[in-house]
């Protein structure tokens, strides 16, 4: 029998009725045999304003004991912008070494896209977790004064790089159109962008079968609402990725219904799934939040510790109730929809 | 009388066919006592295969001496991918300090955007144009091999973003909504982004009148797809400016239509303009190229050059002839009905 032993980090804003959400659909749906047991981090703004912590060494140490990490959000704006953010959100990344960040595309039935004719949208963006310009290189000389340099030093290394191609590679691989993109800047970013394009290509022959292409990340941001069906899997650094899935959520019904897997392919430590949006604050408490989001996050994370007919089941649960969604609901009220069509 | 002494750099691809249409509007718009005179430079991949050079020396200093630069576009697959852009295109921008990389959007009657409904969409983009990833810093340790480092550095200074931020500030006092939004990624790039947020915060406090706001990168594509008529002026980075402009250009009728300014405003050198779109060489010689985003170049140029009635007879054309477009025309056709339009 399964047992899974899941961290809860509700965090901030909306994450707390999210994740309830995400939590009632994932027991719906687990075999009536599994085991599930979760622990709930108190982690976020509230902290924060009490003792001043984002992630203590013990409380990382703890979260390491985990199958998996569940995620809402993070942020409020009484915590100064950045401090959170690299404090917690991108610290769990880095030391958990969740290279590959995974974040699925679908513009599912009945639901809302900015774009003309409804374009049929599946695609998935592999982003770089642990590298790029998100490192926190960088500094800042004569702060705040006239004279003032401030850099952000993107780095790339050919491990990190090569690792991430990879795993898209077998994504691409694995998915029937079998279409890999690298998305980049390797006219401007010339040294970062020859690696990434040497590796990718290198990579490259080892997957035949796999169809190849590469797009300046402006050009990117052009097919992804001209002809986002030209898309299957995309590869991209870490900077390049974060603004192309809010992009790509932009246009396959917004960022309600976006998922992310912060993932560790290798299993050396728990990998962490979230919704891409924020905590939300404006909309917290009122009902209004989408818990789509977080519960395809759930799916994510069932695929990748291996329940691939339970991520299925949310998924088509997912799409089912979409297709016939029409008045407003409330956050509660999607997820026990949910609930009831995975456990049916 | 006015007297303009211009030099073309018509460039690669689409370029020479898109520059020649531009010329032939400016010709029929400039009042009979004005002075046109145009001096072509011969830049971009023909020149480099042959001789090696993509800037020398010599020609950047004849350049200087010209009043004004019309480009039309850099770049062919022949090339490795940054050797023209970084040692033509990028290196004009940098030799002359262009530090306003102007880009206005509008989506124009009857012309085609991928958003459902049409929305009202006038901003323009004012894009940092000497700073950022751009600056060409950064390098590669053990190229090649498994070990390989490469990284890249965004270079920003208190000097460089204050005088692109009072720019900007000045373009949104201008205008009737004085409405200026900063966009970076303070939350992650921290050093660069504090810098910005400072200075962009400072020097509002001059500008009473200008409303001001600040979006993440990531947030700013979402809302350029689902609420564009949100912004006004935009402020931002050099990197973040070709990803937003080009995102621009595709909701407002492709990049067929995007117009940009390299200004350098004190006038210490001359500015430079130029199309968003690049040199297209899979149409090139075909007759399918726009050229009406470089003739809106020219009536970007001609506003830097004080000939602002000139610029508005251009910009009307373009909007009543968009307006009555309906087959396709060739960019020769487009080039004669805009000329008729303007000489009219
Ligand atoms: C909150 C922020 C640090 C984060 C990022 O930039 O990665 C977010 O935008 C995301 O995409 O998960
Ligand atoms: C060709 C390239 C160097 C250039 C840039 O990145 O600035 C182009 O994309 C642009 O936007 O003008």
């Amino acid at each position: 029998s399964r047992s899974i032993d899941l961290a809860v980090i509700p965090g901030d804003g909306i994450g707390r009725e999210v994740v309830a959400q995400g939590l009632k659909v994932l027991s719906a749906v687990l075999p009536q045999d599994a085991k599930l047991q979760t622990r709930e981090y108190d982690l976020g703004a509230k902290r924060w304003h009490a003792t001043g912590e984002t992630l203590p060494d013990a409380e990382l140490e703890r979260l390491k004991g985990h199958d998996a990490i569940l995620l809402g959000a993070i942020g409020d704006p009484s915590v100064p912008s950045g401090v959170l953010e690299r404090g917690l959100l991108l610290k769990l990344r880095f030391a958990f070494d969740h290279y590959v960040n995974l974040r699925p595309s679908k513009l599912f039935p009945n639901t809302a896209t900015p774009l003309e004719g409804r374009p049929d949208i599946d695609f998935v963006v592999v982003r770089e977790g642990t590298e790029g310009p998100y490192t926190g290189n960088g500094g800042s000389l004569r702060t705040g004064t006239p004279a003032e340099v401030a850099t952000e030093v993107s780095v790339n290394t050919a491990y990190g790089v090569e690792r991430v191609v990879r795993d898209a590679y077998e994504r691409a691989k694995a998915r029937p159109r079998r279409k890999l993109t690298l998305v980049h800047k390797n006219n401007v970013l010339v040294h970062a962008g020859h690696l990434w394009k040497n590796i990718f290509d290198r990579v490259g022959e080892e997957y035949p079968e796999v169809t190849t292409d590469y797009l300046h990340v402006d050009a990117a941001t052009i097919f992804f609402v001209t002809q986002p069906e030209r898309f299957d899997v995309i590869v991209t650094d870490n900077l390049f990725g974060d603004i192309l899935t809010d992009l790509a959520a932009a246009v396959t019904g917004g960022i309600g219904l976006a998922a992310s897997g912060n993932i560790n392919p290798t299993g050396a430590f728990p990998s962490m799934f979230e919704p891409v949006h924020g905590s939300a604050p404006d909309i917290a408490g009122t009902g209004k939040a989408d818990p789509t989001a977080t519960i395809l996050s759930v799916a994510l994370m069932l695929r990748h510790l291996g329940l691939d007919p339970e991520a299925a089941r949310i998924e088509d649960a997912v799409s089912a109730d979409l297709a016939e969604r029409s008045a407003a609901r409330t956050t509660d009220e999607i997820g026990d929809a949910l609930a009831a069509r995975v456990a049916g």
